[in-house]
């Protein structure tokens, strides 16, 4: 304990009598068994302590949490992520380097798992109805890693069994574009096995485009040209270098939707209802099965038919064809089908959040979210335990300080190992749904690391504008790992930027999908957020995501050999988020800078006037009120900003920083409207929602415009857009007058 | 300026001294410029302060804010409502009694007239179609005020035009009951014109039930059975009586909804986005005309078929019988038919709120909100003036307090006059609309007083469970008008009582439904709400309501000598508001006491299982869950107010105060699920939503078994009330996690 800061605290009292004086006719004290002031008021974020984290971060330890976590498979729901569980909860539990409380919670949720007893199958079937070729089960065995019971067969989770057999056609992407394409091309698609690659639109969405068009089934493979640099032999590939090898296989959740697919808005625990199986919307309508590139090359290689769009082309060394069906001079005879047995099983499970929590010692009911998912694939190095790896180094760092007694922060910082995420984002979902009231009220960030580095070159940060300045000034003050002596910062505005008006050139943070666990905090809550992770050098390699992703070769030797040798850019990462809680969770004024929000708001606007101006203003509608809304942000934005500098300069009182901290905090709520878009399920928040119009400007205006383009001036379709519109002023308006002094009317 | 008071502060930093070092080990303070602690903190209720307001509201200056309010007709968006608009801002910004500062807010709103061109009639039209008899198109100029060409016609608004003629047929109360009641005694509804009494159902609903059986016009009528206590002579009736002259007609709104018709959720402001006419729901769907009893009693004394039934029959003097037609031995041919011409229109006009606010001193972003409508349907003496003439006084003494330097609250108060109420809360609504955010977070309560005097027996209070110990407490302190030395709290448990399982024996709170302003606040936004009023000894009467409710009776003189002479219960009403207003901008802990909420929730929790428990069962649906919620809601709930109490005891730091505070004012918040009642309109409050099941439960889950209980079990009906169980468990369990200790898990 520091005594001469205690006394430094009763010297301030002096100036708190002159203050009172001056106050005095406002505040009149009324008794003299008042309540006392503020003792816990002074405490601000620590230079010192800040620089004491950064250098305990431990590269080794967060490479020894990764070889544990990834040791084994741990399936959402399986008996390993239960072992982790129980790790998690020792971990945060320890008396050294532990939180001040811990504890898992459990929802019961339906997931999705290929049947044991009867392997998903893939086979050639020739005229006669026997089999001549079948597609691999499982990953070819390379590090000894692929072959264990707990190696779960690839599989679409949540698509549905059936075992339909019919011609194949190729399909590239599985867009509704490719299968007008195919249409267009004269092929008949009814009945069809399609074949279709990742990449272009979401896992699930190519079974319902394919089913629109009668086709049976739908294969999925990876081609080496998206993943691989177009590199595709086994000597190119992992354990030779990063590159997936020619039988690795992405699985994932092809559900449409997030969160338990039975209790939507509901948290999933034992009681709760749940909707009947027939009334569940979002899984795929048809069979459908991953396969890697080997199989996918004996397939696509002797198609028949025309061949495909330049576009179509990958690379496994042959021309594409589309079908249907196969050459008469290939491998398979002509008439042969392609037969896809899916038996995929759904199941209840039991899976568990982890949630543990640092106190604040001044505003205990304001928190930090840091989280992370716990569940994978298979062995799930990268995703995510690279994520968990820093997780847990983390919390060590800073339990450690607690627990000596060197540090508590200002406001409580709760870290979460969320389940299930691979299926659908559902912990977190479920979490936010059981929560909502007393998250939405209290939390003021949610930081996600989910895969913590994907490769080594740079930062990469998604998340909304509010958080724009506190991972600045984080990232300014870290070195950046490799060569030079760049900060984060400087490296990474080498590899992400943008000229803002206010800033000049800055790094550029992209913005929130529903990629990670984030998605219900920025979507549902409408609680600020970010994503954070060390990425690629875009001018090295063109893969989609790191090659190895969702298969059994995404192992620790993957992550210790090619991704990140040394574990810097983990260790990187840490840091960055480290500095971030540590900003947040203990920094007197609250690191949100609202006013960042005024240019997104602006290139939205002009988005809007350049090109929808002119259609809107064809059909009445007019864009006024929109850029009233948006000056009259900036406006308020602008102010709220200059009354925080200038309190800034004072000593203000704990209740008035208070004060303007919930409105920085609860400036994102006041862009929810729960009724904004019906259709969608937990998207309310007005700009982030998804957006499937063309145009980068709100997504409700974007999306209504793109519907109504070809209707008639009073159709239906108009009217949404006026409606959107309308929502769009109301919720800007709305923010505005959160951010106006609070007792103006 | 009281110096020895702000000396007394500076003695109390000692003590806040010796507090810093017992939690310096939490909190160490970091740095030598840290921002002063809190000097504000110590400013808690004043009760000398408290004692100066009730002795200054002054029942003369109510009486002659009544008189002024209600001299001329102030009809919603009429010339004399923006009279008043004008001088409430005077009011409010008068430099020796204002507030600090006040401003009008408009809306553009949809509101439905009859046309002075071209009155409606209601007609008798003989059988060659010759007018034999009309009904009277205006009230009798009694008092020379219900003859100004600012008096509008009775009429139905929103009802909408049409000339529909057909056999008049008897129909009760238009119950859907009722119309059923007419087809089993056989007779042919269709074409009819069907005449309805007020009372038993909404007043748009008697068209609704009556459009379903084909009847092509309504007409209604206020039954001197209902309103008069039976009387209806002249001279038994104003100006000789409070009774209701026999020409008095009820005006009001028949839409069925609340809130501007076009733009239900969006603010009505000029560039908002409104329904098409063809798109809005909610106005009656046939012409609909009210008339006074004298009309009524011509063609109701005169109808031919079966006697009505005897809980059908009123004090018309006559027996009621059901039609259909005139019988041939009275005043109107038997062939003779009723003609209704409506000539409503709908017109867009601006309606404005004024606000006022008082700057709290410590927390302005605090906000005590206290309304009332300003709009009449004529003079409006008794219904809103009588409220407004309170609200005037309120404002008129904390705005001397303020100006004189003698006061300020410690969080904001915000005063409200809502624009056209009369036609569905329609300025609160979209002042709701407006600015929910700011609202939901900041809102510690909304007290409304609407009418402030129906009749001077008793206080009457509506308020949810949180309200109600500062309404006790208010009325313990406060001498009841009338004779006797009672205190309002104790004269009001004589007329309305409860035994309650904590306390006793206590005054009965009522329930909020959709009556006047408080219904976007609690239903929409989820703010603890109260509406407070004087009203009747019911042993003295069994009046409906005040009788000259809704008519050009209701006037300055009406109140002064037969409501409320002498204004003592207008005085009693505006120190329980005021009261009540102090405690809740002054108290430093919150006296909204959230542990009250147990009791509401036992008891739906009871009836649930006494009324439903077996049927629930029968369906395999298990109570189980939420028996354990609302436990965990007890428990959560008591041992907040133990925290309290013990912290009280104390010298608390402002900080954790507000901590607490936010916990209890937040509580009402998590029982909002905005998609609880997907069919309904606002409505959002799991515990007051309408409920039109008869058990007296939850009411989503009264409403689906009610629904449910003649289906199948799996039926979807069944599944809603598993749905609607789930979504109370999860309210209430999410409700307890906010009262527990804000750094639990």
């Amino acid at each position: 304990m520091q005594w001469t800061k205690v006394l430094g605290l009763g010297l301030g009292a002096a100036a708190f009598l002159g203050l009172g004086i001056i106050l005095g006719h406002f505040a009149i004290p009324k008794k003299a068994n008042s309540p006392a002031p503020s003792i816990s008021a002074p405490q601000d974020l620590d230079l010192e302590i800040l620089e004491t984290v950064m250098g305990q971060l431990d590269a080794h330890r967060i490479r020894e949490n990764l070889r544990e976590l990834s040791r084994e498979p741990h399936l959402a729901s399986s008996p390993r992520d239960e072992d982790l569980v129980q790790l998690l909860l020792q971990r945060w539990k320890d008396p050294e380097s532990g939180l001040d409380s811990a504890e898992a919670f459990t929802y019961e949720v339906l997931l999705s798992f290929p049947s044991q007893e009867q392997p998903n199958v893939v086979d050639i079937v020739g005229p006669t109805g026997d089999i001549i070729h079948s597609c691999h089960r499982t990953e070819e065995n390379v590090t000894g890693e692929q072959g264990g019971p707990d190696v779960i067969q690839p599989y679409a989770a949540y698509a549905p069994s059936g075992t339909p057999q019919g011609l194949l056609v190729y399909a590239n992407h599985g867009t509704e574009d490719d299968f007008k394409e195919l249409q267009t091309q004269g092929i008949k698609l009814e009945g069809t096995i399609a074949l279709t690659r990742y990449g272009g639109v979401g896992r699930g969405d190519k079974a319902v485009n394919a089913a629109k068009h009668g086709v049976a089934g739908v294969l999925v493979y990876t081609d080496p040209a998206d993943i691989n640099d177009g590199l595709s032999s086994p000597s190119e590939t992992f354990p030779n270098s990063w590159y997936l090898p020619p039988s690795g296989v992405e699985r994932g959740s092809y559900y449409k939707y997030f969160g338990d697919p039975l209790t939507p808005y509901l948290p999933a625990i034992p009681s709760s209802f749940r909707l009947d199986l027939a009334n569940v919307s979002g899984f795929p309508p048809i069979p459908t099965q991953p396969i890697g590139f080997q199989d996918a090359r004996d397939l696509l290689c002797n198609l028949n038919g025309t061949l495909a769009p330049a576009t179509w082309q990958g690379a496994l060394g042959c021309h594409y064809r589309l079908g249907p069906g196969f050459r008469p001079d290939g491998n398979f005879s002509a008439d042969s089908q392609v037969n896809v047995s899916v038996y995929n099983r759904l199941e209840l499970r039991n899976s568990s959040n982890v949630l543990g929590i640092i106190h604040g010692a001044v505003e205990p009911d304001r928190y930090v979210l840091y989280g992370n998912h716990r569940d994978s694939w298979v062995h799930g190095a990268v995703d995510p335990s690279s994520g968990t790896a820093v997780l847990l180094e983390l919390s060590r760092v800073l339990g450690t300080l607690l627990k000596k007694g060197t540090w508590r922060p200002r406001r409580s910082i709760v870290f979460a190992s969320w389940g299930a995420e691979e299926f659908g984002l559902i912990g977190s979902t479920e979490f936010t749904e059981e929560f909502f009231n007393k998250l939405q009220e209290r939390t003021v960030a949610y930081i996600n690391v989910d895969i913590a580095v994907f490769a080594n070159a740079t930062l990469r940060v998604q998340g909304t504008p509010p958080v724009q300045s506190v991972v600045f000034s984080a990232t300014k003050e870290i070195r950046s790992p490799g060569p030079g002596d760049l900060s984060i910062y400087d490296n990474w505005i080498r590899y992400f930027n943008r000229s803002s008006p206010a800033y000049g050139l800055v790094p550029s943070l992209g913005s929130l999908g529903a990629g990670s666990d984030y998605a219900p905090f920025i979507h549902f809550l409408g609680i600020s957020s970010m994503d954070i992770a060390y990425t690629y050098d875009r001018s090295k390699t063109s893969a989609r995501i790191y090659p190895t992703y969702h298969t059994a070769f995404d192992t620790f030797d993957y992550v210790d050999k090619f991704l990140d040798p040394g574990f810097s850019s983990h260790q990187a990462v840490a840091r960055t988020a480290g500095s971030i809680i540590l900003r947040l969770s203990d920094s007197f004024f609250l690191p949100l800078k609202v006013s960042d929000y005024s240019e997104t708001l602006r290139s939205f606007l002009q988005a809007a006037q350049q090109d929808l101006g002119a259609l809107l203003e064809q059909h009445s509608i007019s864009l006024g009120p929109l850029v009233t809304a948006v000056e009259k942000f900036e406006a308020e934005a602008a102010a709220l900003g200059q009354r925080i500098s200038t309190l800034q300069k004072g000593s203000p009182d704990p209740l008035q920083v208070r004060m303007l901290n919930d409105q920085l905090m609860l400036l994102e709520r006041s862009f929810l409207n729960p009724r904004a878009f019906p259709e969608e399920r937990y998207y309310s928040h007005v700009l982030w929602a998804t957006r499937t119009g063309s145009v980068a400007t709100f997504p409700g205006l974007s999306n209504a415009c793109s519907r109504a383009r070809d209707t008639a001036s009073g159709s239906e379709a108009w009217a949404e857009v006026q409606r959107q519109l309308s929502i769009v002023v109301t919720a800007l308006e709305g923010a505005a007058a959160t951010l106006r002094p609070v007792a103006d009317l």
